[in-house]
């Protein structure tokens, strides 16, 4: 055990954190279970109010984001060093952004019909979210550190079949896509899809480095 | 009052990197500026001048971003760590690349006339290089965190809205441009500009961090 | 001399860190090259052996992230600070997953021939990598500080050149190419390429970073 982990069991530490990368990652599930839905249905109303949950969600998420701040400027003593809870913060936020931001783009170019590769990138998008959330869970008892590491690893794993889905539909496109704008339409919806699950190993990269800063 | 603040007021500290984050934040005012006479100029030969003028503007920012770097290298003892005073130099040197950016493309591109999406977006650069600059000079006088803060939430606010803007425009490129290529080229010069309204938010998250770290 | 170079005179550190930069570096080195003769190469079944034998040279640098990640839940003592050596590691990774992209694409994608524009690129990603071997080569030895800087200010140089070929290349495009799908697929492997060139110096970025701590 490292003289830091040792430390740790000392120092009386705000606890409220904890409960807030919680609900953050909840969120994120949540965000990830309507945009699946959204993608797998068929009516456009419904897709149209699905969006909307989406962007109040989003507001949630900043709201969660905001209250971390908040505690931030509050608390002294914080469970790891303060500048990794911003970070942390601004990689869960970003995550939300770009869930929604999928579902944006859907809407405002119209896509009437999500392909296969948008349901299969979505998919992983809530399973990304899923390890994210879990990963935050164990963040309060740095004892399991290893089930930390193991999201991480999960989540690079599902960003990189999120990433290989990405480049064969684009790859389709290529060859089967002889409509320009519309090539150039789906291209941008998936790379917002694929840009979810790159914003959550972002979110893993902080976790590591957080990890091994308090190793 | 935290003890890292207190601390602050015994340890000498070399002052030398406030006039050059201030030189920065001037700058890129005026490249902003400049980028927005251009979008807003019919003169294709005064946008041909302004865009050489921007490249020499991103020159010089080149050379505060060393003259920083020269600094870190002289002083032991900076205001605040010597990795944040890098993160944030480097964060600077982005906005300017991505302001030279936007206009070379344009340029490059021979995009005839900028649309109002173009002129909006950089109407909002400008806006957002107003607060960097401010933020930067609040820098020096970490008595006023909450108007850095304020800074921050005004930079997070502009970037929302060219991202609004970016979404729409490029919405509507695909319901009413007909001509692939013609999209394309709008499209890529609108991002090149959303961008440089992106890497002002990145300022803003290392303003942020350096905040919360020293609050 | 700071306090802190003083100080690592005292402190015995792991040096088992330096060899797997080393073998990062080199590595890249070696994927930088197989693109090379990739691009210059005009035989299609050629290309597809080399760009199996990247995919290989990508799980290689997996491999050697994986043990400096290993090394830093052994090692308490670090030659510099944990989550440097995190972010280092990561960063040369990106750039092994560019190298890597940058030929998956041109074989999902059926790129027949590589144009002059992505053999120049190709050309500036080898020369980066060898900057980037270089400094990491040099890390052990912090006394010749001024060699790393000197390797990063290359690599910034190398990385400005890549930007300039991409811009004329698609100005180009828009100008000469009047298949629009084709031009989004030329685009885009341009883009995998240039993208490699950033994430060197995203790797600089991290060197520079850890220059200035340990100034």
């Amino acid at each position: 055990m490292s003289l830091n982990s040792i430390f740790q069991y000392f120092v009386p530490k705000d606890k409220k954190f904890f409960p807030l990368f919680e609900q953050a990652g909840a969120n994120l599930i949540e965000m990830a279970k309507l945009l699946n839905i959204s993608v797998n249905s068929t009516n456009l109303e419904e897709r149209k109010e699905l969006s909307k949950k989406l962007e109040d969600l989003e507001h949630v998420g900043d709201n969660i984001t905001h209250q971390i701040h908040l505690e931030l400027g509050r608390n002294f003593i914080t469970p790891f060093d303060r500048e990794d809870i911003h970070a942390l913060a601004s990689s869960l936020d970003d995550v939300a952004d770009f869930i929604h931001g999928a579902s944006n783009r859907m809407q405002l170019y119209n896509v009437e019909q999500p392909t296969q590769p948008m349901i299969e990138i979505t998919a992983l998008i809530l399973e990304a979210t899923e390890h994210v959330a879990k990963a935050l869970f164990e963040l309060k008892d740095l004892k399991n550190i290893r089930n930390i590491t193991d999201s991480c690893v999960r989540i690079n794993s599902v960003e990189n079949k999120a990433d290989y889905i990405f480049d064969k539909a684009v790859a389709d496109l290529f060859e089967y896509e002889k409509d320009a704008i519309s090539l150039i339409k789906q291209k941008e919806v998936l790379s917002a899809m694929e840009d979810a699950t790159d914003k959550c190993e972002d979110v893993a990269n902080v976790l590591e480095s957080i990890l091994v800063k308090n190793a």
